[in-house]
């Protein structure tokens, strides 16, 4: 409810267009009134990139094909962008059926149509420790491109052979935020950390065996890092990064 | 090293000023000298605030007052700003011999001298969801301001009552970013993330008892966030919560 | 053992017409004749509902399919509702060959046969935070209306977008109590249980990824609740929570 | 805002006694008004009892007693019952300088002045395991009582002698609710719950040592119990328990 | 309630000397009488003896010094042998005002009077790894000859120094039961199982430090001790060991 | 190398049958001379019986058929008893080509031939909380009977429904050592240790969900066992309970 | 950058044969000119066995075989020794394809080609505890080899029997370092380093079941031996126990 | 026992000069005689140094400043150098009672006296991230120079600041081994095992405060670290440390 259906409820009652009890109905009606859509095991929320900036974004896991495609299919009717996250081939197919236009990308395990223009203030830089934990780095960077962010990438940088990162200086020292994806030890963001001025987020990975205990080793790391400007998100979530860099490379 | 000094050295080689073995050492010299200064027991990094956008920040916890004492000394001397967190009324003694005009923030435990001055591109929202975590929040507050920010508070807005939060959410809604300081269950962040467009920054407090086992528990609902755009800094870490969001306030 | 057997026993001493060796072997007989039916491999307890307001109920898990029609079989044979939780279409499939009328809730994993009248004080509602918590959140729903309760539910109502709940405050306070269902950072009890003056059985489930540790994380959210009023049942124990909820609203 | 409220500004306009803007501001302050008091580091909330059937508790550990005897005159001014838990000698006597007839409960750490009459349904139990868990249980009892609920109170019937407990079968056989606490392998509320048809509270306690974990044995047991109709607070949370306890035994 | 005890009052019955009502009266509370004696805050169990094997034994902890007195007076009053664990001098000082020859086993934290006489089958032998275990050791040695048992000892035979261990190898295999006590990795009892045919029952010490994280590695390693013959109490359960050693040192 | 052996050197070496040289070799060799058998990735123990009590049994899990086939055909032609636990049919076939009469035991998974006779000095229970708990169980009673036991059980006793166990105190009582196997919360060892005078060795299962944590909660609740007389195994151990159960049961 | 190549550049300067501006950027491209090779999703690192004493190695996990193929083929073409850890059939079949000489080492999982030659100081032995610990010994054993060491390997000398252990005891004694892997309880390396003067790697399997938890007490056990000169790498990390062996065996 | 012992009593029984008897007497003993000295509390090993190549390191953490100083009047008694870890001033002040020339390194909280003369085959570094690590540093780098080394320190190198390290390259590349300290995220021994070619032993400390857990994240991240050579010691286990850099410094 905006002030302008609040004036205008009021307005009709002074001018007897509306009786009271009318307009107390109206006015509750309205307060109760909200922008999503019911689909009976979920509840579509349209107005969220005005509320929050970001559009929803439907977490797959978890969810049969047909229940991502149905609400996908009221995401695009709703002029929406569409962006599905931790998703597979299966739903792709269901998606597919009622959003023909909708793209898999298969490493980052994403369903998306359409995206936002890239209205950034800067650059996302995407780095990542490994090889293999190229499928959160992309999670990371496919998602940051649809939310509308220039972005760039930075893979197989580990600080065990420092000087893989140290020769790309000045691509890290380009970005307006970076999202620093590291499993085993988790120790790229505090030494990127120490070498810029912008926040790192850094994001755990589950890589590693033994000890990292599906990522907790990295995410500890992470979140003692003796780098000031280092924020974490939790282990594998590539587009939880995304969204809070995308955020902070779009100022309100 | 910067590309003047570089070129100066060549130039006299050039010119016959220096010989060639004269002008390697004098390199190998210049790429080993590194802007901190050795006080044996810690290496004072006085080009920090350059390098990385914010100045060399001291940990107080589990320094003597004599080792806090001199490495304040030598910041003041080098012409930067002092910040010591996690610090006590002993260590402040031993300071202010050195350093007159230091300051104590008792709540948030944390010695300063000067400030950046605030050229952040908004306002740094800190809010706390009880009483209880004001030492926290408080840590996070001061820090942001000695690190050149405009700061807003918001204190007692646990989630159990949401109207004392909802109340508020035009101060809520003006922030650049939010800081969002809460132990027990830790829910503040997810549900100030569901409101607003810009970044949070979640800090989990060790306030609590029981099963909240020291802040984890905080800790790891923050990470679990089902909102979008919320990352988090270490248990109690009101100042890593500062640093990144100052970061974010202030553009490259 | 009642009163009245110990009376009968009693009085045919008194009147000679049973020795004491005799009666003392009685006493001893009734006082080991427990309620309950022993095939070996499970002993059936007929008269729980009697003794704690709820009729015996099947955990399927670890029982092979043989074993659950066993036990399914001898409680209809008692005359007894007949209620199997965490099961699958194979024990339902052996259910139905000794129990013909038996009905299998695919979704809640759940057989059942007849249920309670519903005569319980008020309604029941189950509040679900997001569409992959549906099984549980079934679970504890059949599972209430089997147990004779009114159930209403709400799904989807998760605490990053406020809106979708307080749009539903109505129903919410309409409840006598309520069954809170979350995964990731578990927050919707806390919220609710600052709306209503009802109790909240709070049911953490093991949705989320990385740092929820199979729904730890939810876990202790809720038992860190700064609500009162919201007791916690185990990881996605949508039956434990129904069992609670169902005394609750049924007064002794 | 309640309807009469709302009516009575849209009434003042309907007959032109206000103007639209004037109701638009006073619409939107009534919005905002709410019912607590904000005292700078707390936000007093006087309408708890009505909204949750809970007076507003003050958990006071954390709190200098200084805040605790402001936000106690605060409660107190405002006509409500005072309930501060966690707290200790000190912050009673702060809070009897400005609360003169409040009373300090030693055992249970509490403080208190007036109580809601008791005008519950039933009686609750509170059933302790051990003479270590005494001041849980009071913490509980105590709560109870002033919560408006007749309590009864059953310590030292830990499980490993199942005759203390047995042998007070009539007493637990009435109570309307059964708050169960216990330590170390936290079985009681299991035995408990196995014998009756009410809801059993369970609050694990922090006594014993080693493998104990601070409670966490006991919590994981009492979570894990084979017994319906068992659910669970956090380690030592007496109060919580009792509030609970208490709503389930006010029906609303 | 013995078969003398029901025989009788049915004879009374049978010969005319009691009447139904009565005689059921009567058996109702025969079977409520319970051998045990209810101090308000405590239920001391004088038949625990006869039941278990066991006398009652204190758990000092966590209990004041006038509980543990009042308590110990009762058990001195009912002819029971008196053993508190986890004490100190203060329980001691009370203690020995109302039981005057009550000693104190100062490294082992008992205080006792009176001891069952030694019927043991055989010796029980006390293995510990390092100094620093003993405490424990000792409450377990202590304990061991107070319930009645010749007892062994032989300490600092940590298995970095296998010498020390091997060359008492003799003693060892002297023993009908065997308590090893150690800290650290705790790999003893797996040392010991695998050179005797008698039981080993492991106490794991908090003596460590690190990764120790309170006596959690020693548990753990002793839980997967690959010496069959080794079971395991929790640690620092030097009693707890005591009690299971000297019920399988006493055939019943 | 036993005093005989010696002696017949030394004697040699009297009589000049042997030089010093010779014999020094010779006494070197028995020292060296151990009772196993090397296959290169097993060393087969063929003595253990003698030094230990108990055969050397063969532990499955993580084996391939063909390695357990030929240490169990190396342990038969040592005629020494085979007994194979954690093991599964594919085993048991590659069992039966090389010993013709082994036995497979499907429910306890365990490969056996021959088995020690009964000499125990009583009867060893097993005693398990649910249907689920059964492989378990059998695992420990069919290891139980191997090692020369006479062995009772009961099933599906657990404690939420006392009376089913109560009814059986008889045969409880009349074992000379118990074994508790439960899942869940774990709770069976502490109320049979309060019911009985002998040791209780109990098995933690994983039998369970959430919070069970694959037995963890049921192994700290046997371990906090406020019940004397109860010592614990790994989770899930049937065959090492059945080892101590043995050991205590055959006096040496 | 080596000094020849500054000084190169610098008497070019110096003779007028180069102008100082192509001088300054010939030593920038020189400092970012890295010695590896950008594949795009994986930077291969040519000179680590110049810098670190050990060739680049690939862990295989988490690769897929294509990935795997695309590096070892860069690796052999660089005239480098390849090994590849954590591999599997479908990677080696891969990479046989384009290193047709290429060897797999079935049970240590590991692809390699070509080998250091044996230049260590001396001898370096992997003492298993188990059978089911031979992968993790294996991997060990291959890649020390293929490091360029002299192994030697005594495989199911366990603890529990520890006669079987000091049998070898003059093979232990003979080498410069021990590789001490182990499962269950993890006492090995105690046991190992309590006996011999040289390094002992510990390298903890996750071999056990129940609360072995993986690997984690064997982890823990080690870390807290009580043994100096004890060592710990990750769960399942043979090759990483090889690398440090071989750096202590081969001396700089 | 060695073979010289062995062949003179044999020889003895070959002459006459024994009889078996008394030469089979004295083979015994010999094998029985172990050498250490029994204090009662503690057994002293006056042997390590030449069995293990370290002299018995007294542990002091636990014991009493008279069990302290007992231990070390019998080790310098037997002509062997005193080495006490976690020891403190008043252990210290007990020890110079019967030890007069016994020196305490406050800092490094070690009692020692005499020193093993500096034979080592190179250099062992001392590297610390920051100035709070400097206790558990300076407890590695007295106990590497007690044990014969010549050792180099290098502090306040935290990955944050990479240029304090690398400017230190030339004295990391003079090392044959590197102890690498670091508490919070325990990066350092990543960053080094990339640069070198020697053994890194790593050392987490329990410096940081929320999530570091006491040092678990560092020791986690530690474990995981992905550079080969890295091996890692218990949590502040700065003399373990020590230990194993010294066994690789002197080649057997």
């Amino acid at each position: 409810m905006d002030q302008d259906q609040l004036r205008d409820v009021l307005e009709r009652v002074a001018r007897g267009a509306a009786s009271t009890d009318q307009a107390a109905a109206e006015l509750t009606a309205l307060l109760r009134h909200m922008p999503f859509e019911d689909l009976g095991f979920a509840r579509v929320d349209h107005h969220r990139a005005i509320r929050q900036g970001l559009p929803e974004v439907v977490f797959g896991a978890g969810k049969t094909p047909e229940q991502v495609a149905a609400i996908a299919e009221r995401i695009v009717a709703a002029g929406q962008p569409l962006l599905v996250t931790r998703t597979d081939e299966a739903a792709y197919a269901a998606v597919a059926q009622v959003v023909s236009d909708a793209q898999f990308h298969r490493v980052a395990h994403i369903i998306s149509r359409g995206a936002r223009a890239a209205a950034g203030a800067g650059t996302i830089l995407v780095a990542a420790a490994g090889t293999s934990d190229l499928p959160v780095a992309e999670e990371a960077r496919v998602s940051a491109e649809l939310l509308g962010n220039e972005v760039d990438a930075l893979y197989d940088v580990g600080v065990a052979g420092l000087h893989r990162l140290l020769a790309e200086r000045e691509r890290i020292e380009r970005a307006r935020v970076i999202i620093a994806v590291a499993g085993m030890e988790g120790a790229l963001p505090s030494v990127i950390g120490g070498l810029v001025g912008v926040p790192v987020i850094a994001v755990p990975t589950s890589v590693g065996y033994g000890a990292s205990f599906g990522g907790l080793a990295a995410l500890l790391g992470m979140l003692n890092s003796c780098a000031a400007g280092v924020a974490v998100v939790n282990i594998d979530n590539g587009f939880g990064a995304a969204a809070v860099a995308s955020l902070i490379n779009h100022p309100p």
